[in-house]
């Protein structure tokens, strides 16, 4: 019970850590929105950054790995934006420390949006004059459209994408009506289960760390033979994949638990289409339980309770050309 | 100059036509705009109408022909959805009647959005439970999540997107100082020329004819080798490729001016990338005429004219799924 106690106080001090101290410049966050929007910046035209991380759904495509251009597979599930702006380390890898940093990756991912350099996305917003006009009234430097003002001001958009006032929240604040029983049911075995462990904080992904060190579990940790074979969780190499250190074999970072039940399908691979699987998962491969009947389904009461009232977002109006194509 | 204030009395005729007796019903228009937002209406819940017929943009996909599932590239250019609503009828060879025929098509083309049937259309929206109440709630049927329905709504949306405050339209509302003086020019050669023969009436496209009846042209009318080589227009059949009728052959729809300055790239394969070379081809291949360069400039300044500025339109809010992926 102690430990239960503990455990929600840690809750409740991670959700009043506020992490943007400045108000976002109005302007950026229109700019970056528009890039966030605009399919142009892939080299087929078709494929933007909402296209994965699409804000109209649940910040995800609803897809177990997400299609880049000419029809490109991607390896792993596309993680919601919504709320990305609480991850300390981005990518399931970890391997952008930042929003902006991870911004920059996708645009000339090969089998993602596919342009040929960071010199090309540049070149591409140049030939669209609002653009340019745009970054010269927004970012002072001389040579304002560079790749560095462009991850910034998409970055710039996704920090506004947080959102925390899902029943679970208004719980948290004092109206203890707003968890069903079997939510608070499922919130005491989510803690003293050991799901906490891993998934705690404001987030649900972990302890508060300083931006770009993350917090990173091995995944799974007691391998399920049954599992894998349905699953294929070991296909991927996980953080390793990056760093090429034996320990960060299998490890990813702590996704976060909110919206968790709008983001089906579930894990690195998007292989798990329904929670209750992805809970009984779970509790096998990373605590070496068997999850009962009861249990499963009061867990997944609450994760529910974890799900927001995600806000109408308005489509920007994106600059065009005037009598050319961008392609040549 | 008779036949010019003719032509500018027709178009102003045309104008005042009010196409919309009844107010669109709001529900209707709010579930239509979602569906057509919906990446979840194409097999692998990538493609949306928005896909192609982007409202952020032109509402078009800038591209020379659009991207379906899998990569797979599309004949035709895509049409802006801005003002389609104009045309009285659908698709480059008019094999549409109405925005609700239309909307029908792109779902279960196996290039496009690649749905099997349109019942598993139907039975990818009931698997949504937001879907299925909204329509229960505005379908008084007993079965209201049906395809007519669903294409009901996305052309209720549709109809929504018609847009007429071009500099253009100001001028002809008594605004004499809307236009420059080389578009004034443009507009007396766009006239005088024969320009208008074709592109007459509100929406730049033809007569007013009853909704399904539709006004084609043959396109080239004087081919021209050289054009041919490198443009190949005349790869596509036209018209003649759904009705099969001799005299169909390599005729379109008249496709609205409208927002043209805006819709790069030009013609039916999206082969032409610059509104300059498309008016020389147009002069060219259709009245027989080498434009002069003064000519060109003064018809692409009247034709830049027509650019309306296009409103923000708020992306919707999809419904999502509880715990449950939509593929299986």
């Amino acid at each position: 019970m102690r430990k239960h106690i503990f455990a929600s106080c840690l809750i409740i001090v991670f959700n009043t850590l506020n992490l943007f101290g400045a108000a976002p410049n109005k302007e950026k966050v229109e700019l970056g929105k528009k890039l966030f929007f605009d399919p142009r910046l892939s080299k087929t035209a078709n494929v933007s950054c909402n296209s994965c991380h699409n804000v109209s759904l649940s910040g995800d495509d609803s897809r177990p790995t997400s299609v880049g251009i000419r029809g490109q597979l991607g390896g792993r599930n596309a993680p919601t934006v919504w709320n990305a702006a609480l991850n300390t380390v981005q990518f399931w890898d970890g391997r952008a420390a930042t929003l902006k940093d991870q911004a920059k990756g996708p645009l000339t991912n090969p089998i993602e949006m596919g342009m040929e350099s960071h010199e090309a996305v540049v070149n591409r917003l140049k030939s669209i004059p609002g653009y340019v006009e745009e970054f010269k009234k927004i970012y002072s430097d001389k040579d304002s459209l560079t790749i560095e003002n462009v991850a910034e001001a998409i970055a710039s958009f996704e920090e506004t994408l947080v959102v925390k006032n899902s029943a679970y929240d208004r719980y948290i604040k004092g109206d203890k009506t707003a968890l069903s029983p079997e939510a608070k049911k499922g919130f005491d075995t989510f803690n003293s289960m050991g799901c906490v462990t891993c998934h705690s904080g404001a987030n649900f992904s972990g302890p508060a760390t300083k931006v770009g060190t993350g917090f990173y579990m091995k995944f799974p940790v007691f391998p399920d033979a049954t599992i894998e074979s349905k699953y294929r969780f070991s296909k991927d190499l996980g953080r390793f994949e990056v760093t090429k250190i034996e320990s960060d074999k299998f490890t990813y970072r702590v996704p976060s638990l909110r919206n968790v039940a709008m983001t089906a399908p579930y894990f690195h691979n998007g292989s798990v289409n329904d929670l209750k699987e992805a809970i009984r998962i779970m509790a096998k491969v990373q605590l070496n339980r068997t999850i009962d009947e009861g249990e499963l389904n009061s867990i997944a009461a609450f994760l529910g309770s974890l799900s927001d009232k995600l806000p109408v977002i308005s489509a920007p109006r994106l600059p065009t050309t005037t009598g050319t194509a961008i392609f040549e």
